[in-house]
């Protein structure tokens, strides 16, 4: 397609991305398509993310981190499937602040991420936008067939885990808008996270073979939970006391009068890229062990019940959940 | 990921959207992915176009064919490829004007062309930005194994065509700023053709079967051959005499008085969404025979030579052609 400035459009993917291409099915980005060979025994699993400058990352935010968190909130959502990713199409907007040692930046970014987490990019689209950059990734991984884990199969019975810490991504956002004041260093963690959160990728054959349903803690994790309720048709009940928090936000933590709130904040932030997970009762061991394995920190915050909704409680008290409240912050 | 009114997103996905979701593969749009299963003997094509309001489509567009073109233009992208399109992910960044109505209208483009081409949508995202709106789609598509038409294959000897006619896009974008005076049946015809293509794929597998290269043409007649000509390391001769006109266009040409100019112009115009190919000579019956078969105009163009370029000949003379100015309009 024509678009504004078609000279550096070529430019950036015969010089900056061609190189991140896969050396095969990419065709080396001069095909219009890519080309994936059939691989029997598997399913293809697909997820499609956008983010758009000042909605979902801060016009400060520096670019090189900005193709991280793309490509990072996109293999959340495949972790959290059990699948394996190899690869991603992207579509860039570039705004007029990106010029070639921005787009350099971005592409640095993808770079380092394709080697962190063993992608190769497939194609794409690049094109110019009058307003703030935005980019969608649509990311491809392999799930052994028919075993991909869905929001569906939690059962009365099973327990609820989520994986790493939650609250980071909500203080992150705090922190990296410097309204937070904890010590420099923590500080720096928030905002670490908030801008490249850690995917729990390695995880994902773990939670193919021992959840029964799967969700990533995008939206915040009750929230994510209550997705989970409603989709499999059952109750979900968790506490907030054994919420997994980080150094840096134990410490935030650790300064509010009022626990209650601060948990609940933390637990309805998002954009934490957890994986939040339903298993039968039999399986928390395995769980456990593979997550020692992986040197990942796994919590039991509840479990399964029949019923409906999603009810959290602190100090025994279910807490008055506003529903329309827990789609988001 | 969050977003600015994140209601609407989810009651945007929820009613409008999910009823277009694949029956199986789709999941009802509930579980952040989408689920293929393998398909041995085949290839899975993938391509990715992005469009941006006043950039790809004019804001006075209306929504359900800039639905309908962004499909078409990914359709066409697979059709030059000889692949049978299935399903696509969608990821929508709304702009301030994309109110209820407005969604409604783009859905019910999608609906339209999802019927028209036998495709459903697997998945996606839709987010809210202050700047103009803006979509992308990843198309996918079965070729059979290893039959996926390249831009490489074109060898000396091989004859030169393209499907349907050529120079509609250009006069169809004036025709839509109203930067032309023809009959309003003429301009009517010119901006349909602007705002909703049609991509060739009932030819794919026509394509497939016959084409030793194939690009679509979107960015100009001339610069997709050139395109062909760099990738197989052949040249690449055609005649501009015998360039196929839409009645319409066929109207505006015989206005014109430099009838060499008026045919460079179309030729490099773009936007024409037709396949352009290479054959052995000793296809071209069965091109032919296909291309009547599906009603679809098919014009021998030129031939490919040993050596490399793109050669556009206008009464026997080869015209200047200054390299950038191929790479697009």
């Amino acid at each position: 397609m024509p678009s504004v400035d078609v000279a550096d459009e070529f430019e950036t993917i015969a010089k900056l991305l061609a190189p991140l291409a896969h050396p095969e099915w990419g065709r080396g980005l001069r095909d219009d398509v890519a080309v994936l060979p059939s691989r029997p025994g598997f399913d293809l699993v697909l997820t499609k993310d956008a983010i758009v400058e000042s909605v979902h990352f801060l016009a400060t935010d520096p670019l090189d981190t900005v193709a991280q968190k793309l490509l990072r909130v996109n293999l959340s959502d495949l972790a959290a499937k059990g699948a394996e990713p190899f690869g991603y199409l992207l579509a860039c907007h570039w705004s007029g602040r990106c010029g070639w040692p921005e787009r350099e930046a971005f592409v640095a970014g993808l770079a380092k991420d394709q080697a962190e987490f063993g992608i190769h990019l497939l194609g794409g689209d690049t094109v110019v936008t009058p307003g703030p950059a935005s980019f969608s990734v649509t990311m491809l991984g392999w799930a052994a067939k028919g075993r991909t884990v869905g929001r569906a199969g939690a059962r009365p019975g099973d327990l609820v885990f989520v994986t790493g810490t939650i609250g980071d991504g909500v203080l992150g956002l705090m922190a990296a808008q410097a309204r937070l004041s904890l010590a420099p260093e923590r500080m720096a963690a928030l905002v670490r996270h908030y801008r490249t959160p850690m995917p729990r990728v390695a995880f994902a054959p773990a939670v193919g073979d021992l959840a029964t349903a799967s969700v990533d803690v995008s939206d915040g994790l009750i929230a994510d939970l209550a997705h989970v309720a409603r989709a499999s048709g059952v109750r979900i009940e968790i506490d907030l006391e054994p919420t997994p928090l980080s150094i840096a936000a134990q410490a935030w933590f650790d300064d509010r009068v009022d626990a209650e709130a601060a948990l609940s904040m933390l637990a309805t932030g998002g954009d934490d890229y957890e994986i939040a997970l339903t298993c039968r009762p039999e399986a928390e061991t395995a769980l456990r062990r593979e997550a020692d394995r992986h040197h990942l920190r796994i919590t039991r915050m509840g479990k399964v019940t029949a019923g409906q909704g999603m009810a959290a409680r602190y100090g025994g008290r279910v807490l008055e959940l506003n529903q329309g409240g827990w789609t988001h912050r």
